[in-house]
């Protein structure tokens, strides 16, 4: 893309709203533009960091067996009567009467729509297990929406669902998604530490936020260093093998790990001094086992082997895509601006020519454009007539993993400069030789 | 995709509720399941296609220099009081009260909020020429929606919004989508022809209805037989160069072609009798300029050259891509089910495992699956245990461009029995063979 055809709205101001980061450097970045409180449009840059975080979630919801739909924003009211959360909801819930009189809402989640779903199709024990996701805009109507996307009105919300005869079967489901969980916060550049979260009347122990840590986090965690230091499972975990699943889902449950709601003050004594870790987190996802709790009120019965039938045990597994753009930046940023991981960056690499309009600039820029294009990278070049100054500062704050700088000196010396936005490390190098090191991503 | 691990609800009966032919088809190959009235969920098969759609309706709008942005679904009410639709909009608009009292609507459209986006942020002709498109969803509160997608409540648009200065680039601006709609809707398979629709108080010539004929179209349109031997741009197509596109524009806009409301006899009758062709048709796209009606009110002006103020001159463009997936199906099926044109397949070829449990027929069918999912065309196994009968008519329903059928009595030749949905046409062929044939789509 070339700058001087694309739409980057950037702030030179920090937006007084903005309390937090984030906020803060996704309007700074043009990446998003408030419509109304807690309402937000995603501008291009935003868009293409979306549209980053989406594939991966999608690829590793895939991977895991869960299967893709899409339903709809606007619900019938009648559903949520069915399962009893209708009155129980309360005003978080946009509640809205169409031309007919009819009551509707905008859906804040799926169960209810997902166990109808079920229920008018599946018959039988054989057709389980079953994981339906999809990634839809949510509606939650916050008394006090703040902090941009992370605490939005309308916002995107991957929600899986998922259905098995009895509880074992919903354990082995769960296991699948913890682990799907563990290996797409990985490929978003983040360690997510998987939380022991509240089951209320449910009971058990099958509920988990996942948290990563950020010194501007939302709230206190307190875990053991362990985690730290252990391996995501690989992209060859075998999502077939109940076993190796549950393996994993021990080793990352064992040691330490709350939320400040969670915390058990006797247990953390006993992790070692050393070991402790109380830090700031972000909550980027959570999975929920409830068993029966909207399959027995609303009827979603299979016929097991036993002849008889059976309520479906279900789950569900919920990430905020929007959400989790801004706990990356949390996660991720400095003085100057946004430190993109390249697995979710808008762009792979910014090229910034010093003087358009000077021929070798314009053809080096150009050729340089090409090869990284060609080579899968996927550059932002920066073609306009603004000061250098101006430039430097764009690329940092919009935070591209690497900047390209092309100008007349080096030229002359048949070199480019190279610089790594994360270590701020920079490279004199000739052409070819920046185009490896930025398609290799070393 | 393995049949046994995927959730595809066939139905065996026509739906009653089903008037039309894509709308029936839709709901017995599983891609779909009304929610209420006018809303529908997108099932497993349906969102692959949906999916296929988007991404080329995206390729081209990118081609053609448009950028995508995502805004949200819910809209402030004064935004829409600013251009004085929002008295005039009527039932159709679904209006919402927010917990704080605040008016709001569901978006069926989002002209307001692009022209406030722009206004907020372009100051000047030298960011022009500016379009900007999503694909979100919509909901128009119909009084009586029916035809399944094809007439929905909730339903997705690509609408993109163009911004220039002058009369003569909003002209530049129409012929670029004018452009890349020609290039979407053949693409999807479809024989696309532009009609002149009505401006309204707009006046011009910049509206027209992109239609496809189909013998089940909604409506009765008129056009010379030139139309549909008329080559369409290729990707080569050069989006930076005006005068081709207007010579592109001009030869498609030339021949006699319009709608039943827009028909003229007299004009109609000096084409040759020969060459006339009334037809049914529906329509896919709509492409219209409306110069400066959301500008002027909203304040939306630039800095001219002249260095004056001027309200920029805009028009939309919309696709809706759950009703171009009807609109598919509409001209491009059978007695047996749906024809799908390769490009928005939702799985490039079916695999029947006739004896599941037979290791030779396990082997094949599996190796066959290895092999064509490594050729890129992602192939749906049928490795269930239904009868032979169920399984063919299951796939000639779904409609897959090549059905696979893998058999003892095949593999004792050495061979597997190619179908070609489309044309019917059967052929033996050894694993190898079918695979060449099947990738290379020929």
């Amino acid at each position: 893309m070339r700058l001087s055809r694309y739409f980057l709205p950037l702030l030179k101001e920090n937006p007084k709203e903005a309390e937090i980061v984030s906020h803060r450097l996704m309007l700074r970045a043009g990446m998003i533009r408030q419509q109304a409180a807690g309402i937000y449009t995603m501008l291009p840059l935003g868009k293409r960091v979306l549209d980053k975080v989406c594939a991966i979630i999608r690829e590793e919801q895939d991977r895991s067996g869960a299967i893709e739909i899409l339903m709809p924003t606007i619900q019938p009211a009648d559903l949520w009567r069915e399962s009893g959360r209708y009155d129980d909801y309360g005003k978080e819930m946009l509640r809205i009467v169409d031309r007919h009189e009819r009551d509707m809402l905008y859906g804040p989640t799926n169960e209810e729509m997902v166990t109808d779903i079920f229920r008018s199709y599946v018959r039988s024990y054989k057709d389980l297990p079953l994981n339906l996701y999809h990634i839809q805009w949510k509606f939650r109507d916050e008394v006090r929406p703040r902090f941009g996307v992370m605490r939005g009105r309308e916002f995107l919300m991957k929600d899986a669902y998922s259905f098995d005869l009895d509880y074992e079967g919903a354990r082995a489901a769960y296991n699948r998604m913890f682990v799907a969980y563990l290996r797409t916060f990985d490929r978003c550049g983040l360690k997510s530490i998987p939380m022991r979260a509240d089951t209320g009347p449910i009971g058990g122990d099958l509920s988990h936020e996942f948290i990563i840590l950020a010194d501007t986090g939302e709230s206190e965690v307190f875990c053991d260093r362990a985690y730290l230091e252990m391996e995501v499972p690989g992209a060859d975990v075998d999502f077939s093998n109940d076993d190796e699943l549950a393996a994993i889902v021990g080793k990352w449950t064992t040691p330490y790990a709350a939320t400040d709601e969670m915390h058990d003050e006797a247990v953390w004594s006993k992790t070692p001094e050393d070991a402790r870790l109380s830090a700031r987190g972000i909550e980027v996802g959570h999975i929920f086992h409830f068993g029966t709790k909207y399959s027995e009120p609303m009827g979603a019965t299979v016929m097991g082997p036993d002849g008889k039938e059976h309520p479906v045990s279900m789950g569900s597994y919920g990430i905020g895509p929007t959400r989790l753009i801004a706990a990356i930046i949390e996660a991720s940023h400095d003085d100057n601006g946004i430190i993109w991981p390249e697995s979710v960056a808008p762009f792979g690499a910014g090229i910034i020519n010093m003087k358009p309009g000077n021929a070798d600039c314009d053809n080096w820029s150009e050729d340089l454009y090409t090869r990284l294009a060609n080579a899968g990278v996927d550059p932002l070049l920066d073609d306009t007539d603004e000061r250098a100054g101006a430039k430097f500062a764009a690329m940092d704050l919009i935070g591209l993993p690497w900047q390209i700088v092309i100008g007349p000196r080096g030229i002359g010396n048949g070199v480019v400069e190279v610089k790594n936005r994360r270590t701020g490390e920079k490279q004199e190098l000739t052409p070819e030789a920046a185009v490896n090191l930025v398609a290799g991503g070393a």
